[in-house]
């Protein structure tokens, strides 16, 4: 019987990954940003040369769709990682953050007259 | 009641809020992976200055918290969306990335007596 | 009579204003490489939802121009506090790059009949 | 006899090192922009787990020196070409902002015994 996969799971596996290798000392939460906004750019390396009709095909390609989904792997790594040590919750800012954008960004259907213009 | 947070929620939120401003023009994935390291990069500003021990104290003050949180959400948020444009599960992606490093990087305890030197 | 604009001048200058305001402690390697991708990410802010038509036209606007020029000298001005604290020279390793790159990427004219295929 | 280095011959070596390559339609703004950010975070990877003592000494193994040499190269490579295609001229940029930024930023010896407290 395999848990069902969740955020608060990998992040545990991932610290005790961290611990048993004792990486600690170079997990600071300033060194994590550094490794999160690395990876971040490994991943936009893969579109930077294409155009915005060959950047929705990337998955078509195996050897591409491959490096994409590794370096989505190391960023949300570097993510929670980074949450850990720092004991923040991503789930709830990000909830938080979407409830706080609903009411700065109003969609189209909830604009005033006078919104609208 | 609230159903719990997960990704999977969150995510559909994100393109429900994306699609209900006709954003979806702009959420191409080399747009998005820009976005996401535009974010990281952010994150990382808060803590370009500072010395390790500093960087590890940031959560005491609480506009830096709050700052960090921010930009923890941001980073999530545009994970997630370029996620569900690409069809990429990010959770899986990392399950199966913590595997493989399993095998690359034995843990001090798994290493052979040839391998400790 | 004003000297010409050159690297080595800019630099000299660049080392002198972060010396009389005593910033030379955070100007470590690693705290300028972190500041000069910090500043990179925000030029590239300026592009990020634009078309490749509309990333072509952006000097048009008065605004984004200068914010683009403003970013610039962002930019190169912590390439070049980097490289004074490293003793590297930016324009000697860009010229060596070149010469390299030469032999790595031959030109269309240079390709011997094999290489077209 | 060669020509001093500078910055308009190096600027003009890459125009047609690209142009020789017919890899002008790549060099949009847009994604000159991304790939600038994406060498910088290169040149910070070479840091993201040393410390600030460990990083002011990676000139001392020639392996590292080398690559930071060649990273500082890419950087500079892309934001010169950045600005060929936008037609911004980056050494007026940076002395127009170092001479913002001394108003911006009194030094200790020109502030006034109001700003001191």
């Amino acid at each position: 019987m395999t848990e069902p996969l969740d955020v608060a799971r990998l992040q545990r596996r991932l610290v005790e990954f961290a611990a048993a290798r004792d990486w600690q000392p170079y997990h600071t939460p300033k060194n994590l940003a550094a490794a999160l906004s690395v990876e971040a750019s490994e991943l936009l390396e893969i579109f930077q040369w294409l155009t915005p009709e060959e950047s929705a095909r990337v998955m078509a390609d195996p050897g591409t769709a491959h490096r994409v989904t590794d370096e989505v792997a190391d960023v949300l790594a570097y993510l929670l990682q980074f949450c850990a040590v720092l004991d923040v919750d991503p789930l709830a800012a990000l909830d938080a953050k979407i409830d706080r954008n609903e009411g700065r960004f109003p969609a189209a259907g909830d604009r005033t007259e006078a919104e609208r213009g």
